[in-house]
């Protein structure tokens, strides 16, 4: 029995059932265990903290109202779902979270029965509830579908093409719509005023305690016709709201988010009604950790810390490319009236930070609105500005049509920063950034390239503003390498346009084994001086080449090297399929000679899993005793067979 | 004199300002021109023909109280800029519309001053045109920057998304909503709902009449102060609009859209406002043209046509492999209940016309929507449904996101039927469907098909219900091959998954040249057999293979070839960068030979004009005589490189 309580009551949860079955009482300190486990793992695992903080509550009441996993519950990004996974089936393993081989970091199909659709991007949840829906519509089920979408993500394209084609799609959908009055790094346009609006409205509070008495009055939840029969009376407490209505969905709220009761109440009204309903919740990012609620920003997604200690300051983070991008963008926008920056709700994460406190009105934070943000730089384009679009590559794949028709077509001078390209570590297959290369390299007149280290990242941001077509970098979340000074400078000596750079001149002449050629695209250039180094112990002679530009490729170099008898090694932090290597595959097979023997190490052809970093460079041989190893063994094969020959 | 009088007003103008300066009873003879000159050349040319016949009246009111160049128009879309066109300086090369050499059917900045941005692809105006409104404001400029976008288009992603964002980024923004009651296909989800609403107000047509007195009393246009003062009195004239008014602009008309003077005081309100301003213009789609008013999905986009003898039928057109695929699907929906299909407001154009009209409920037209289309289809498939989502190439692109993210990722069984794949013809750059191969093939999972023949799509569409992953299957425009059969029947015997087919074997021994593996997709084919019967010609052995599969790759048959010592040639009606050929690259690097040569045949690495398809072939050296001369070239260069090793 001392056990039993000492285990708490988080411990005896282990199905959506089990909260439904808990006494009213207990709840509140579910609530608490929750938010304990919560910060317990995330300081050791690292995650999106402040958002899952924020649902707690909602979360108990999606489970008390509904019974998942037959009802289906959709949480959209799925980055809020530490709590809903915590109480289905997943707290023995949560400690696991994001790490290599453990649970995900965001709502998944294969993980449990529970998580009815994946997700990682912002903005898909809606739509895929509709799919849902009609499914069961088909079949003529009852289960409820319910999306749960942020008040960011609300303003993205995919939730708002969904919301327009909900009420000729279905008659019964439920979207949660979880308002935290900020996108990750605060609110942006027309949609959140609006949604501020409602949260001031004074009849808020009158309305949370009337729903509460009405909806016990009423007896809600069980039988649809009686409440049918008193719509006019629920209706009254409806705040008007004509953009959700002319949109199809009766409105309904706001709730708080944070009281269970009203929640449930709320969401039972929801349950039954006989057409598509929104529930306006409003809750607090971060709720119960006060660093978190100070922050939300700074906590949105946060590595490992120290609960006690850090209760006010989140450890800082190395300055990485992200950071180098930015203050070299705020050095050249100085002098360069010109420059405009844009973001999609990643402010801080691209580095844009200090750009955006020196130059506010030179500064935009679009939202979650990816194809949004390449239009309106095209736009700004056309008019002589020089807009820096800064965005996440797994985000960027939401934009590649208008990259190529909005801006290579047209040959604008949108500068792209690729931040994150290539694994990305815990996050995991939805955020790496694997494959902005092939997507990208396949369109005219783009010029694509990863400096090596953040001093090439400047020097390749001043070289793109001298272009007058389009130019994207890309770069890791990795730190720059150790050697980087400290102090960032621009570097006024041109980046050679479309050069490549040897790193180590393979001096001396070729080994018996010939002479290996390796390009190695920026991050990896240092895993190719390592495996050089292996390949140079066994006698083999290795050029290495910091390729700089995947396009245009370097195709002098390429031709020399081709006469030497090169044997080529690739090494980039890409998906193989279609990526550089691909692509110096091509520039090789023009070269009208007769052996193109070229050996490509990348990410290879599956989705590849959390972990980080180092770890998922290891499971995929991307490391340097693994490619000296297979470079051996390709080159003698390849003399074998000429031996044959 | 009388010359001067048949030349017409038509004739004599060559700027936006010749419209400006035209006596007003001038204007109806005008649009009356206008309408003569589009039937007349777009029924020899082809072309969006319904769309542009419903703006003349807008158009010239644009230009009478706008300054373009300097005030910028953006047409969304651009297809209804035919009209725009004829007014700014293209009136003498109006007849090349379209034509290889000639002028685009969609604005192009390179055409003309007067088209600020080029578009193709629906929903971008509005991004576009915050982009310069930004620019202006932060000049301080004055000119006015106006979009005009359809009801259909309104419902795009990046519309909404930058509905969202003007308020927040512009004070000064004009949005002319050309509401013709209909996307490509008829209307679709609730906005469009909204403002049908708003047509059938009783109000409408007081209003109009109001405005006219009112705009001439105030004698608008000349200061903005006036105006500001009165505002109170012109709010009475506006509609209640909640939804473009919480989304931060100003709402106003309906107006009747071929009412040149009603339109243009609109117009001239809109201008002197202070804060971003919709008006909403009411239009009739194909307007003048009986056929067209009649059946404007028909006349959306159409081939030549002889406009006396056509007044009630459009020309048929030979079946393709659009209506092979919708007349497949509807075969096997009749025994299979989980298929169900999904259109971006491509009905027609898809082939699914005869699927929708047989199963109304399994058939969903989700509008300009191709991002919810995909997570849509995803929702779908986790609930046990098949979707088929068909879909242009081109369109595609604006959901690779979530063809990676939604549906690969979650292996979910997704088919897409990736209609107008590789060269599009006369539509040109904006819609060619050159990029897909690369963008896809990237991504795990994915099986990525073309077939030769209608039969094979067939083969195709069956087989790729057997899979359990998303199958996409690509085919051109182009009819299918000449020897189809005329009656569709479904084929149980099953397609070999990953196998390509020889489709002319390469007998008896290589020649002193070597021996040729020719690789062609899908309708490809064809060239390569005229191409293998060329160099057969030249003593060259040659062994035709139909590819089948991009991915996954038949390397068994490529194995084999390598041992024989192929000399590989590949054909695809798609990009060279990262396409087809490109994955032969890479699927022959890995095979441990000591030759890998490939020589690739596709679209080369800039944007390819418009022209017939024959044409663009021709200009990029796509034709059997140029492929065989290179391959003969390569060969004999490879040949003297072995002999000089």
């Amino acid at each position: 029995m001392a056990d039993e309580l000492k285990r708490g009551i988080l411990d005896k949860i282990s199905a959506a059932a089990d909260v439904a079955a808990l006494p009213r009482y207990e709840l509140p300190l579910l609530a608490d265990e929750i938010r304990q486990r919560l910060v317990d793992v995330v300081s050791q695992t690292g995650g999106h903290l402040a958002s899952s903080l924020g649902v707690v509550e909602l979360t108990i009441a999606l489970m008390r109202v509904f019974a998942p996993p037959a009802d289906k519950v959709v949480w959209d990004v799925g980055h809020q779902s530490y709590p809903w996974k915590l109480l289905t089936g997943r707290r023995e393993s949560f400690h696991t979270l994001r790490q290599f081989g453990g649970i995900s970091g965001f709502t998944k199909r294969t993980e449990s029965e529970y998580d009815p659709f994946g997700a990682g991007h912002a903005g898909t949840a809606l739509s895929a509830a509709v799919g849902m829906a009609v499914a069961r519509d088909r079949r003529g089920g009852d289960e409820a579908v319910i999306a749960v979408v942020g008040d960011a993500a609300l303003a993205n394209g995919v939730t708002l093409e969904a919301l327009n084609n909900i009420s000729d799609t279905t008659k019964r959908l439920i979207v949660v719509l979880n308002d935290n009055e900020m996108s990750i790094g605060g609110p942006v346009g027309a949609l959140s005023s609006h949604l501020g609006r409602l949260l001031s409205n004074p009849r808020y509070n009158r309305w949370k305690g009337a729903v509460e008495r009405l909806a016990h009055r009423l007896q809600l939840g069980r039988l649809r016709a009686p409440y049918h029969r008193t719509e006019q009376a629920v209706k009254s407490l409806f705040l008007q709201n004509a953009f959700f209505e002319e949109l199809g969905l009766r409105y309904m709220g706001p709730i708080d988010g944070h009281n269970i009761g009203a929640l449930c109440d709320a969401l039972t009204i929801a349950r039954n009604y006989d057409r598509p309903i929104l529930v306006h919740v409003s809750t607090l990012k971060g709720r119960g950790f006060r660093p978190a609620e100070q922050h939300p920003e700074e906590w949105h997604g946060v590595g490992k810390f120290d609960p006690l200690k850090s209760q006010d300051t989140v450890q800082s983070v190395k300055r990485g490319y992200s950071q180098v991008m930015g203050e070299a963008l705020a050095e050249m926008a100085r002098n360069d009236t010109s420059l405009v920056a844009i973001t999609a709700a990643m402010r801080a994460g691209t580095g844009l930070d200090s750009f955006a406190k020196e130059f506010p009105q030179r500064f935009f934070d679009v939202g979650i609105c990816e194809e949004h943000a390449v239009v309106f730089a095209a736009g700004l384009a056309t008019e002589g500005l020089r807009p820096v679009l800064a965005i996440y590559s797994t985000f960027l794949q939401r934009a590649v049509d208008c990259v190529m028709h909005d801006v290579c077509l047209q040959n604008l001078p949108v500068i792209f920063c690729i931040d994150r390209a290539g694994a990305v570590g815990n996050d995991g297959p939805t955020h790496h950034g694997m494959y902005d290369i092939a997507m990208l390299r396949c369109l005219p007149g783009i010029s694509l390239l990863q400096p090596r280290s953040g001093r090439e990242l400047v020097q390749m941001l001043q070289a793109a503003r001298q272009q007058d077509g389009p130019v994207a970098i890309r770069y890791p979340r990795d730190n720059p390498p150790a050697d980087e000074p400290e102090e960032l400078e621009l570097l006024p000596e041109a980046l050679e346009w479309g050069k490549a750079e040897v790193v180590e001149s393979g001096d001396g002449r070729g080994s018996e084994h010939g002479f290996v050629a390796m390009w190695a695209l920026g991050d990896c250039v240092e895993l190719a001086r390592e495996s050089a180094a292996l390949l140079r112990e066994q006698g083999i002679r290795v050029e290495v080449v910091n390729a700089r530009f995947i396009k245009p490729l370097d195709r002098e170099l390429l031709a020399k090297q081709a006469a030497a008898g090169a044997f080529w090694v690739t090494i980039e932090n890409g998906a193989l399929a279609g990526g550089f290597g691909s692509a110096l595959l091509e520039a090789a097979g023009e070269l009208a000679v007769s052996s193109q023997r070229v050996l490509r190490f990348g990410w290879p052809d599956r989705f590849v899993p959390q972990g980080t970093v180092d770890e998922l460079r290891r499971e995929c041989g991307l490391t340097a005793p693994a490619i000296s190893e297979a470079v051996v063994a390709a080159m003698v094969g390849l003399k074998s067979v000429k031996a044959e020959a």
